[in-house]
């Protein structure tokens, strides 16, 4: 149900509000109304801001993570360990994975995993590149850290199969109960993976 | 915490994003991540848009509501009882009883109530001009459809102080037990006022 405001501009506004995700027509129409309410000058920053965010973000030519140059900051840093390259999904995971500060690596975004339900093939990721740059000859492991759902198994598996031959290392990260999280309630997957998975106790704590 | 992100522009797109109200970081930081892969178009369409909201929409000269012409379409019907005027606190109101279909009088928005606690005095209301509109004498009743707050409470008096000596009737809108509600779930002042203001059986059902 479209419902129609007292003015046009108005309703083009609270329509395109309700186009952003999880924005509904009442959260839309909140948004509007906050908005008229703002500054000619603060509606001038936002909006220049989310054209700036279309027109100038760039996607780093190694590992297709946003950045502002050609090459992103953590593929430019010397101190990183570049034999070492973890392929994610999309840029919140790198930022996840950055965020806990374990990792001194780099990575490659795939822009997406393989879901022929949604219509997403190889073709549409960042795999070739992924291929190429392992081809190279200067990583030494892949980290695969996808979602464990059929469609990141499906593309961890197309990863494999087309490194077949190739000399580098390829490891997925840990699966297991949460730290925190009580074994009862754990389900039975997990815990059944964290057992076949047990690691040395000398080497948990390290 | 500001959580920084690879790039500036893509930081300043979620920083804007989270200016909007109701929207915290990790959705804006969803909102900017799907303008990313939206097309130019579309974003231009949708800064278009909320820039066109900004600059363009006007506020009707007689009732405050949000047009785009000088008149707005409620003031500018001619089928409609101008001796009827219903005053609201903002244009969300007017949208909630013009989708009632019960309405026919005219409007007049206040633009907010009257709140000492956020600094929002008489001066700063749309109080004068509605005034001014009753004392033109062509408004026989004022509808009074404010919240029942304090401040709802307090702006209905002060409207009330002000028309004094005024020959204009000044109603507030009903307030009693929702329809569809189950009595016992009522609480005790909505109930309370309901059987004070109690109507007769026959002008119940007209």
């Amino acid at each position: 149900m479209t419902q129609k405001y007292p003015s046009l501009f108005f309703d083009n506004a609270v329509n395109e509000f309700a186009k952003l995700p999880g924005i509904g027509r009442k959260s839309a129409l909140r948004l509007a109304l906050q908005t008229l309410k703002r500054t000619k000058e603060e509606v001038s920053v936002f909006c220049q801001a989310i054209s700036d965010l279309c027109n100038h973000v760039r996607y780093c030519k190694i590992c297709h993570n946003i950045c502002d140059s050609e090459i992103c900051d953590i593929c430019s840093d010397t101190h990183r360990d570049t034999s070492l390259v973890c392929v994610v999904e999309s840029i919140k995971e790198v930022m996840a994975i950055e965020n806990t500060g374990q990792y001194q690596g780099l990575y490659h975004v795939l822009g997406g995993i393989i879901s022929p339900m949604e219509g997403i093939g190889p073709g549409d990721l960042q795999i070739e590149s992924l291929i190429r740059r392992v081809k190279q000859g200067d990583v030494k492991e892949i980290i695969l850290a996808l979602s464990t759902t059929m469609e990141g198994d499906t593309t961890n598996f197309y990863i494999y199969r087309k490194l077949t031959g190739v000399n580098v290392g390829i490891s997925v990260i840990a699966r297991g109960v949460s730290i925190g999280d009580e074994i009862e309630y754990a389900d039975e997957i997990t815990l059944g993976r964290s057992i076949l998975n047990r690691v040395n106790f000398s080497d948990s704590f390290k």
